[in-house]
């Protein structure tokens, strides 16, 4: 019999919804706590609210504080893209006594863009003697973890490209939203603009990638461009008509002594057809890596998350990356 | 500056010699000693051995009990790929208070074969403060560590597949006649049963899966078959008639309630056509990943052993194994 591990879910929205049922497909796991902010699930259940289909004696509450004072190992964390914006979040965790698994985007690798912030984060999660992580399944894994496993098998490597293509038609309404799939150009690049249509996470994946090759990478430069629907498209939700936008094509390269040593690369828009996670090292051996149809974002963003408790609650105490965690998966109950 | 890390390489076959020369690449590592039995070898500079181009002044001898004596933070071990035949040479190792990581196959995964032995090899690391790995290619990345690491974006894992087809034509003369290049069926059949044509470490690979994803596999079976060359093939070093056997087709399935959950297969033949490396992983997500044209096995055999060398010597003493390695890039100097 192994240990029970206690779990607080603190963000019930989709993605935290998905996790909470697949932690309790786990049979180390206990959930203990929920917290949330939305009106329409306090009070509620997380069973209910994550539609588990049965009450788990968990009620989902807005007072974090609270929450956090209930004995538990790990909270697994999802609120927000930003880390400025989570950080007070972060921070009541690790002082409550908590290890951490976030999915905020910018915790994956935090050290380049908020340096004060990570040593700050860093510091009390040491002090505190827990452990504090960022992952998902892009960044966390596709285009950065995963290069750097394939990256073990070589004797050199110069140069990485990668490239995600996910057909956001089979996606969720949200995705579908965030993308701007039905937009005009016009309301596309507004938003782009005003920074409500980004995937987050691409520099982050540069960063990581840059500083463990130690490709020298001294600047980062994103790009967003729409990708335009040529014929009809509907999907469950919408309908996007041909010259409206289908969705994003967003680029971060990273760029040493003028040259472009890391280019990664993500296309999602309803409609895509050659979906695909596919990574090529120039190096010795040169690497080439495809997973034809691509890796499903929620899923395993999901289930990502959940495979690293373990190791996660093994790892030195800190703020800690993917790269430097045993990634594998959690064997589940019934199997 | 970081610290100096003094490594003796124990074995300069064809795949030591690989590694001392990648080893030379790292600003950090210095080459401390050589072992090796081979009376043409005896007394000569490693650096004129290893095909470097210059003397290291590390002469290689074949008394391994007073190299040992030297100073070291680990020791590259690359003499044979059968536990029993090494352990005493590993126990040395660790006696003297190093660190090793070995291509001994059977080492990669041991608990399965040799449980007695692997609990000795744990309990001396262990006492002695070092760790020892066991790590190659195939096994120890391609049919294990790579497949773990896959399923960490898995919620759930059924069943696993690995084929890995190798062009054994444009592989060094040892590995031609290890899989039996050039001759007839019935030389291949006494070979294969004395135990000379054998790839080793499939068994070690399903077993490190199996344990891991916890399939509860209760047996694991291998074959060994040859194929057939159906036309002329001729590499640098021997020709392979029609008829003639061109190469191994080698399986091991892990069987759970008598079904085949895991699969791994290895085809390293003369003219072999679509050298591939090639996962499927049934779950969810189901997931298939395609290294198109194969990883070169000698080349990344000694890419892993180095790069391993770094996240070992932060790793808990005792036997580890990759699983529970981060495996990443070890920078090299002139980057």
């Amino acid at each position: 019999m192994r240990k029970e591990i206690r779990v607080i879910q603190y963000g019930v929205g989709s993605i935290g919804a998905e996790i909470a049922r697949l932690l309790l497909q786990k049979r180390e796991v206990r959930l203990v706590g929920a917290v949330d902010n939305d009106p329409d699930k306090i009070g509620w259940d997380l069973g209910r609210v994550a539609g588990v289909g049965r009450d788990l004696g968990v009620i989902i509450s807005d007072d974090a504080t609270q929450v956090l004072k209930t004995q538990a190992d790990v909270v697994i964390h999802c609120t927000s893209s930003c880390l400025p914006d989570v950080e007070k979040q972060l921070m009541e965790c690790v002082d409550a006594g908590h290890s951490v698994i976030s999915t905020c985007e910018e915790l994956v690798y935090p050290f380049r863009k908020h340096p004060h912030l990570s040593n700050n984060l860093d510091s009390e999660a040491t002090k505190r003697k827990v452990a504090i992580l960022g992952v998902g399944i892009n960044p966390g894994f596709l285009m950065d973890k995963l290069v750097l496993t394939l990256a073990s098998a070589c004797q050199r490597v110069n140069a990485v490209e990668v490239t995600r293509i996910v057909d956001a038609g089979c996606r969720r309404l949200p995705l579908q939203k965030k993308i701007g799939a039905g937009l005009s150009l016009n309301e596309f690049s507004a938003l782009v603009a005003s920074g409500q249509i980004k995937h987050h996470g691409l520099p982050e994946s540069v960063a990581m990638i840059a500083d463990s090759l130690e490709l020298r990478v001294e600047d980062i430069r994103e790009t967003i461009r729409p990708v335009i629907a040529r014929t009809l498209f509907q999907t469950s939700f919408l309908e996007v008509q041909p010259g409206q936008v289908a969705g994003i094509c967003q680029t971060a390269c990273g760029i040493a002594s003028g040259e472009k040593v890391i280019q990664l690369t993500l296309q999602m828009y309803v409609g895509a057809e050659n979906s695909v996670d596919e990574i090529r090292l120039q190096g010795v051996p040169a690497l080439h890596c495809r997973i034809p149809g691509g890796v499903h974002g929620d899923v395993a963003t999901a289930a990502v998350v959940v495979n690293c408790i373990p190791p996660l609650l093994e790892a030195r105490p800190g703020l800690r990356i993917t790269r430097d965690i045993p990634m594998r998966y959690f064997p589940t109950d019934s199997q």
